[in-house]
């Protein structure tokens, strides 16, 4: 059983829905067992990191074989709560947005998006994934009287801190931000920032490293 | 100076972007020298870590006062050959391709789109932030008379392998995939996949740490 812990190192938290999707891969290709050195090599960390890891949520008994994959997805899964399901706004109907909104990849994991909010008379009213667009005006009423779990922040940079502002003020205690702004929000809101350059940057540094070694 | 260096481990080479963008943050806000303790707190890396990583790279001369900003994120441009820029093209012109050719931070660090290519007549024609969306059967062509460093994969899954084989085939040597499909490429190929449902993941469990803490 997962057991509940405290100080799990944000480092370790990043990487739990790294294991849940490559035990979910491994999974759909109908391999059963798997050893934490066979892990490790799929994963690109050490075996005894992946060890480390479990062991802040009880060690998942590893036994001489090594792990029971479906096991641990599903006890993986229990401490990502993915199965109490997450009810997600997105706030910003622009092209990022509505590319979100038909992500098919969200809903497979119990992430729902209930409704999108724009603040442009063109967007407002707009179907998008069979959710007509909202205006911004209506996000405090919308979230008064609907369950949000998490606000996905798709807007310029220039409007993200007050939006941010507004959903906090309402109740909304998790924020995934997709615009490049720092956001200044109290101590107990979760933020995660997505940086889209930083795939490039390594791409950047990969192809002039292969280019060096003659491949 | 940056030593050109060999085996330095995926998760080190992962790791650059973050130090690249936030020191870019740190120099914004005006701040000019940072201890490798304060840089740690910042990134949620170890000190310790963050000069082994820099070992890889000859270190970069701390001094006693710590790391000089400017002159550490000139290093890590250089590593990542960010100066030399980098012509990418987005191969699936839907709404995330759309979205990532209208990027703000993308061109600033030297990520140049330069063409979009889609396979439906109704977006073929269409112009993206200046750029006409050409037709795939076009790829080939472009890729043998233009620079192509970097190809981005925003098509729907179903399409993903035919796409990367005939960029790999025309001589595009890095791909950042957005589909959430595993491609199955030669070895000499650079791919980054982006997964827009972990940082979902990673809310879905802070956010009910938080309800068991109590905040």
């Amino acid at each position: 059983m997962a057991e509940e812990t405290k100080h799990v190192p944000n480092v370790v938290i990043h990487r739990l829905p790294r294991y849940y999707r490559h035990l979910s891969d491994l999974l759909a290709q109908g391999t059963t067992k798997i050893s934490s050195t066979e892990l490790s090599v799929r994963m690109g960390v050490t075996a005894s990191q992946i060890r480390q890891d479990f062991n802040f949520f009880g060690g998942f008994g590893q036994q001489g074989y090594g792990y029971n994959i479906e096991h641990l997805q599903n006890e993986i899964a229990e401490i990502l709560r993915l199965k109490d399901g997450n009810s997600v706004i997105v706030v910003g109907a622009g092209n990022l947005g509505r590319a979100l909104a038909n992500h098919p990849g969200f809903e497979r994991r119990g992430f729902k998006i209930t409704a999108l909010f724009d603040k442009s008379p063109e967007v407002v009213g707009t179907v998008i994934n069979g959710m007509t667009v909202m205006d911004m005006s209506n996000l405090e009423e919308y979230i008064k009287n609907n369950r949000v779990d998490i606000a996905v922040l798709t807007l310029p940079k220039s409007g993200v801190q007050e939006a941010a502002g507004r959903l906090v003020d309402s109740g909304v205690k998790a924020l995934l931000n997709f615009s490049y702004a720092e956001l200044n929000l109290p101590e107990n809101i979760a933020v995660e920032n997505v940086h889209l350059s930083d795939p490039l940057m390594t791409l950047s540094y990969k192809l002039r490293e292969m280019e060096t070694e003659g491949k």
